[in-house]
């Protein structure tokens, strides 16, 4: 899954598409969804929408028009859906809505005038400090852009519109932000203040396979400012999600949604954490890490305890936790979440030590040629947002390594600015001397890959997500030197 | 659950016993196992090894002529269970094996010299240091009687005697220590120290309702010093637990297992932990964490997030991180498990946060009658081993408080030197200022309970545990007031 660049797109002079819009909506009398933000959620929740399962809605998904947004609008307008992703559910929805012609993608902020649902799909970033070992040293939120966003809401929207907060913000936002500002916007516009609604019901979306399925059939949580808002809210997300089969659940109010989106996150993120000093603890006594964790999670009460790994990426956990920990102090005069934050802490420095074990306990990386097998932070996905990867291969080239790339899921690697290669053949042709497993992909747990590996002239194979199993490790070696994080018993 | 006081019972002055031993085993064919520890784990382990499923063992249960044990003994002995608990299994078992008269309780070291298999159940404590506050200032781990009694295993066993240990020891133990231990042991009896088998495999014991159960239907993790060791440790416990339906896990060394326990109590101490800042963070925002914790768990993922609560108690979880630190460190020149350490120190100061919410937002205590209701750690057990409700008492006391106890489970509070009251009705008659739920047994939730608070004046409620419903509250909140420890909606 990739953003398909459209750098060459020019964007529009003058901002203007009111036109489009008018000509998009008339002569209809179906009811208008406007999704603000068409990034990994925006532009996926719009064709979810404009695929709503009861319910016949004009989409209309809005961006900026900037070079980082623009051509998302352009390439959905012409016909090609600007994320790759493994599921074809995906090529399916947004097809059916090219079909029925009811889904346009637009800059112009005119379209939520002719909203009765705006849904936020917007960023809401952290800014994070760290120094050259990853600690993080600091961090900020700012809320300026997220606050336009819903400015430029109020500037425009019907007095009775429902607007559903999606995007992961502090808690507290929808209360002490969102609200205020949307109302100082009526009241200048002369309207009035007590008939718009505003409810808060965050995504789970895991981009893959499932990527659809993640929106449409998965458990809801949501809640509304008042009650006449929750109300509203259930009756449209009752219109997009299969909630006979994945029940909704109502809230008592916005604080406590906002709340567990970052506390779910803040959880998985705080799990990953727990289990790096057992994983140093197992590879100093001799411990097969992997086998004792399964044979824990055989407990029902122990089921989530997580397995090591080269570290945590995307864009949820490693922030969510200290959105968490910044709104308890700024809204509600309280602690940092230090826990919670110290999750964060140790994940971030994750791909540190999955690279000091390679250079201290394996090989003295200076001239060596190392392959990283992935890039991407999760298996068969190409999204390589705060990927662990990053911070791993800076590392090596740092220690004066040439480093190859192969992910199958991504051809350009927007970060870093740098080209991936598709093909691991024709990599292993240029005979690195280490080769690294740094995603889990299944193309590396395929007999042909194995085969390949096995061809190779003697190589340190380095495995940090223990996706060998045990028959191919002793495959690999009596001709390779293996080593795999959490694994003290290789 | 209780173990039966028998201070009365007097110790015999000559701890020799052979003779009733020999008695016991005379012309019996069948295997010999001795238990060596006879508290929570070993008394409930030894009557089910004398009821194995399909194979009869003649069992001999271990323990120390001293004040603190020998009453144990003497009560087995006299056809009375040391320990009450709500599990009809635990009686009927016991009756089972007085029937077959294949049990017997004893303080004589000659046990060993008699077994095939010796299982060892003692306690291995950790000192631990805190502050007034609760606050962990150190800890240490004294092997010194651990050691003792492995040296006693070694002066007395067969040479191809299976141990197996079950006590729940530091990672490395049985590499490091027992081995050793009885190794030098044979050895100075002249005899071969290669016969011996020496397995590891922890028990997962539950006091309650699932005494007998929680050993012999629930999985079962175990190992061995060596294959022949691992063998015979999965033929023992297969002929003790439902394996068909439990399968065992066999895992690679006994580092691995010893790991494993620790891992899985440091798991869930670390996931009680982590929500604590949250219960404040809910608090302050006016969130009620209770619906926001079943909201997340309606995920397969995150299932195992824990609830608000006072605190945390019992045997394992207030220590078992603490010896794993302690592990790294002397056995493995690791360093210290900082996170799961951490997790301790929170649990540990639980009970005081519980009780400043009390006395800060809810009544000056230092005049106040207050009434606890439960001092056991666990609901519908009567075990009161470190339980939080000892810390919320000393707050009480110490702020001036006079403190009511009531109990169903607990009749005596061992640690405190206190009597529990078992009927709260008598408790209501002094008039409490303050009813705290400190501890969530059923009878809690009946429609009696609910019945005797509502005829009471007014008084302040609060439930440091979360077993009121949205009705009770509502119903309570017409004449009483009430708080709930993580609500901050109420």
């Amino acid at each position: 899954m990739n953003l398909i660049s459209g750098k060459e797109i020019s964007i529009p002079s003058l901002l203007d598409d009111k036109n489009n819009i008018d000509d998009f909506l008339a002569d209809s009398s179906e009811k208008v969804v406007v999704v603000q933000g068409l990034g990994f959620v925006g532009a996926v929740m719009s064709i979810v929408c404009a695929n709503a399962l009861n319910e016949d809605y004009k989409v209309l998904g809005v961006d900026l028009a900037n070079e980082q947004n623009y051509w998302k609008i352009a390439s959905l307008n012409e016909g090609v859906f600007p994320i790759i992703a493994d599921d074809p559910k995906i090529e399916e929805f947004y097809q059916q809505s090219q079909k029925k012609k009811n889904f346009l993608a637009t800059y112009d902020t005119y379209a939520y005038s002719r909203a009765d649902f705006i849904i936020v799909d917007i960023n809401l970033d952290v800014q994070k400090n760290s120094d050259s070992e990853n600690e993080l040293t600091g961090y900020d939120v700012d809320l300026t852009p997220f606050k336009k966003a819903i400015t430029s809401i109020g500037e425009n929207c019907k007095e009775d519109v429902l607007v559903l907060i999606e995007t992961t913000v502090p808690p507290g936002t929808s209360q002490n932000v969102v609200k205020p500002l949307i109302d100082a916007q009526l009241k200048a516009r002369g309207l009035s203040t007590e008939k718009w609604k505003l409810g808060h019901s965050y995504e789970r979306v895991m981009p893959g396979p499932q990527y659809i399925d993640s929106i449409q059939n998965f458990y809801r949580v949501y809640s509304g400012i008042n009650e006449k808002s929750a109300d509203a809210t259930e009756i449209f997300l009752k219109t997009i999600i299969s909630t006979a089969e994945y029940p909704l659940t109502r809230l008592g109010n916005t604080n406590a949604t906002e709340m567990a989106k970052v506390l779910e996150n803040s959880f998985r993120a705080m799990n990953i954490a727990f289990m790096v000093e057992w994983t140093r603890f197992a590879e100093q006594a001799g411990v097969n890490l992997y086998e004792v964790v399964k044979a824990i999670r055989m407990r029902p009460t122990h089921k989530n305890i997580m397995l090591p790994g080269i570290g945590v990426g995307g864009y949820c956990l490693t922030k969510d936790p200290l959105l968490a920990s910044w709104a308890n102090q700024e809204f509600f005069a309280g602690a940092g979440l230090q826990q919670s934050e110290k999750g964060v802490r140790i994940n971030d420095k994750m791909p540190i030590y999955a690279f000091q074990y390679l250079s201290e306990n394996i090989a003295k990386l200076d001239t060596r040629k190392v392959l990283l097998l992935g890039v991407s932070y999760r298996q068969d996905v190409g999204d390589t947002r705060y990927t662990p990867v990053e911070t791993f291969y800076r590392c090596l080239t740092e220690a004066g390594s040439k480093v190859l790339l192969h992910d199958p899921h991504v051809a350009y690697w927007e970060e870093l600015n740098l080209n991936v290669a598709s093909d691991y053949s024709s990599l292993l042709k240029h005979k690195p001397d280490v080769i690294v497993i740094s995603t889990g992909h299944s193309i590396y747990k395929t007999k042909e890959f194995q085969e390949k590996i096995m061809e190779l002239s003697p190589i340190l194979l380095y495995d940090t997500i223990g996706i060998f199993t045990e028959e191919q490790i002793i495959k690999f070696k009596s001709k390779h030197i293996v080593k795999v994080l959490g694994r003290g018993d290789i």
